[in-house]
């Protein structure tokens, strides 16, 4: 059986940077308190957002990366305009709303129908088709808390596919429950897409406690109608792009360690959680590994642009670099709670190492497991490279409570479980940096 | 020494449906439901609060109430506009905010100036004269998170007289950090007010993570530049009302015992903790003391209209019925959190009272205090007629998280603390109603 190549005397100096890390690392915190201050929020494919990637390169180089550079892509672009809403009748007042990606525009002066709710996505599913013609659509799904972020998974298709759904099925708009455990008037954002022949749609999410209360109406009357207004515009080809950086290891034609993150946020918040701190935990620790000596490998950092409105980032990069063997893969996208678990894509073929990274981190609190990592949004390139992959499961139970919200902002990290995330990360990236052997062998 | 009129049989009764009260009322979650659902927010002067009225004397009378009746008085009323602000540079980004109330209006397109940061009440008192001169003044003032609400007496000021205190030293306009102790993107709104011979500006409240996001930029730049938009309008003269309405007594000729909450909320959440609780438990606790039996003095309720933009109900009460004695005055607006304290203006006339009230509400949880009740806004009537009065102070700790923000909606309300204060109010409030003797005497 392959053992570790990593000695004893590597080993020691990366537990230490790591140990001190988990201390009093400064960079991670740096680059979100920075990045959410001077630029904030950074739509894929808006002058915000090649903003960040300037703030990004400036940020970087300043750091001692090596070959910072920007890999341009276009893309489609749709950027929110007016969102209004108000229960006209029986019982008139405003509601809070926030348009989807991708959402159609109702005129300037909007429109105004009746609405027909539905409790589940099944509930829609099952509605005869042509139902709902000339009605606004009320998909009412609730989200379940979860540690490990599955309720995204069972509430999700509500944005993703309902408006679309209801749109076969007549609808002149539809408006969704907030995909989101919070109960505050901060709706949740996100894409949704209409299936192929079925024009879009204004479609958008209310708040928790707006849908409650659209709900109560909706107990008390079978005639409830609705005013929208939402003007967002699609502005068409638009340029992002990625930005990528690295710590250059010692042994260069060794197929690097590739540690993604988003760089792009919604337009509602400053992406913090969403992703400033996933590019923060893996920016800082590339860093504290080349603090424990120039790795073996070379790390090199990837900061996506355009995850968002579809992975536009991480698909460019797969197709830019598909010839570029990469060794393993590591991505930071669900916040910045601590990590409570690792998983990797090779105890199959590689038990040692992967014993060896469960045992470096149990004493961040990390736990083992024996399920498979699956790949992150921005990892397009290890899915079609089949390489190794490791996946540091942060705590998501109130990540959903912020998610694609204008409440995702800088207060909402807790410097501790900030720092907890990039100590176990510089421990896991020093390992694998240093791992002489392949870390997913065929 | 006086000893309390009320009887062992009576007090038994009373204890019963107090208890009843605490595991099974219904009024209460009925009426804050289904005001915050079938009126939802109801700012003073505006149809909305004409609506409100009518919802609650409709509502009073299909409870029983005898009485019910409008009581109009006019009022000048300020309606918001659009409200919207930008860092323009070097930082450029929205920032989420909303208009204070009497704040004046920006011209349509806006405003655009520097921004002069003050981390407190004080220094911008210190500011020198002129100072400000076609700056933007932003007043940074951390709120205190405290059980009393005492923080709101220490951070208040900033709303009810900074921005005129700015325009008094030249500012163009003035944003405060909201007077609030939460972290999420939902300013919180109130009155303020300008000096005599101080032309009023724009004014208006940042959420605090803005205000945060806003301080760190003034930490790094000293030419932040903000624009602008504010289109608040003041309608004139428009009509308000009170709604009042009894439990009759035994004995009508006895001076009533007064129970005051705010029927109008402002405009931004539904009014739920502020005040439509406070209405909710005060109606509730008539009913079950009246189903302990006819109580010996008439309970009267008033619903105040037109609280929030300076106490014009409660200042139309107290004139027009300043003749009118009344026993005690008690007053709920303070959310729905449990009451934990209670307090009198009578120990000293009428120790005996005062000490039944407390070993009363005992069993509730809440204490007995020596300090004097201070009059809730409503009760200037018993202000006036220097009568009795009792504090059931509620809990708010998290009062202020939510306050005059959008986020003031129904789920915030838990139905057992609810339930709580409307056992404790039925306790009292059914122990002063069949008080034969002076409350607080002369
Ligand atoms: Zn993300
Ligand atoms: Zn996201
Ligand atoms: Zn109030
Ligand atoms: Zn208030």
């Amino acid at each position: 059986a392959q053992t570790p190549s990593v000695s004893a005397a590597e080993q020691d100096k990366l537990d230490a940077v790591a140990d001190q890390a988990l201390q009093s690392d400064a960079y991670a915190w740096d680059f979100v308190e920075g990045l959410t201050t001077e630029v904030g929020p950074r739509q894929s494919g808006t002058a915000a957002e090649q903003r960040a990637r300037d703030w990004a390169k400036k940020w970087l180089t300043a750091q001692g990366f090596a070959n910072v550079r920007e890999e341009p892509f276009m893309m489609k672009t749709w950027v929110r305009g007016v969102e209004k809403a108000e229960v006209v009748s029986p019982f008139p007042q405003p509601l809070t709303l926030v348009a989807l990606g991708n959402s159609a525009a109702t005129p300037a002066d909007g429109i105004t129908a009746q609405v027909v709710g539905f409790d589940s996505y099944a509930a829609l599913e099952a509605a005869p088709a042509g139902s709902l013609k000339g009605k606004i659509a009320f998909i009412s799904h609730h989200m379940k808390r979860t540690q490990d972020g599955s309720g995204y998974g069972f509430a999700g298709p509500v944005r993703w596919t309902g408006p679309g759904l209801a749109a076969s099925k007549g609808a002149v708009a539809a408006v969704i429950r907030s995909v989101g455990t919070d109960n505050h008037r901060t709706p949740h954002t996100g894409g949704t897409s209409f299936p192929d022949g079925v024009a879009p749609i204004p479609a958008a999410a209310l708040s928790n406690p707006d849908a409650d209360n659209l709900a109560r109406m909706l107990e008390r009357s079978d005639d409830v109608k609705l005013h929208l207004v939402l003007t967002p515009r699609n502005l068409g080809e638009t340029k992002s792009g990625n930005v990528t950086a690295e710590i250059v290891g010692r042994d260069p034609s060794l197929p690097p360690v590739l540690l993604a993150c988003h760089l792009d946020s919604w337009d509602l918040g400053t992406g913090a959680i969403d992703d400033g701190a996933g590019c923060a935990i893996i920016a800082a620790a590339a860093q504290h590994v080349a603090e424990a000596g120039q790795p073996l490998r070379t790390i090199r950092v990837l900061f996506a642009g355009a995850e968002e409105t579809g992975v536009w980032g991480g698909k460019a990069y797969a197709k830019a670099h598909a010839k570029e063997p990469i060794a393993v893969g590591l991505e930071s996208d669900f916040g910045a709670d601590r990590i409570w678990q690792i998983r990797t894509n090779f105890a199959a073929g590689n038990e040692a190492l992967h014993k060896a990274l469960i045992q470096a981190v149990e004493r961040f609190g990390v736990e083992g497991s024996t399920a498979i990592a699956d790949n992150g949004e921005d990892l397009t390139i290890i899915h079609d490279q089949k390489t190794g992959h490791v996946d540091l499961a942060q705590d998501g139970t109130h990540y959903f409570d912020l998610h694609h919200t204008p409440d995702d902002t800088l207060d909402k990290i807790d410097p501790v479980q900030l720092r907890q995330n990039v100590a176990v990360w510089t421990q896991v990236v020093g390992l694998l940096s240093n791992e002489a052997g392949p870390i997913k062998p065929d």
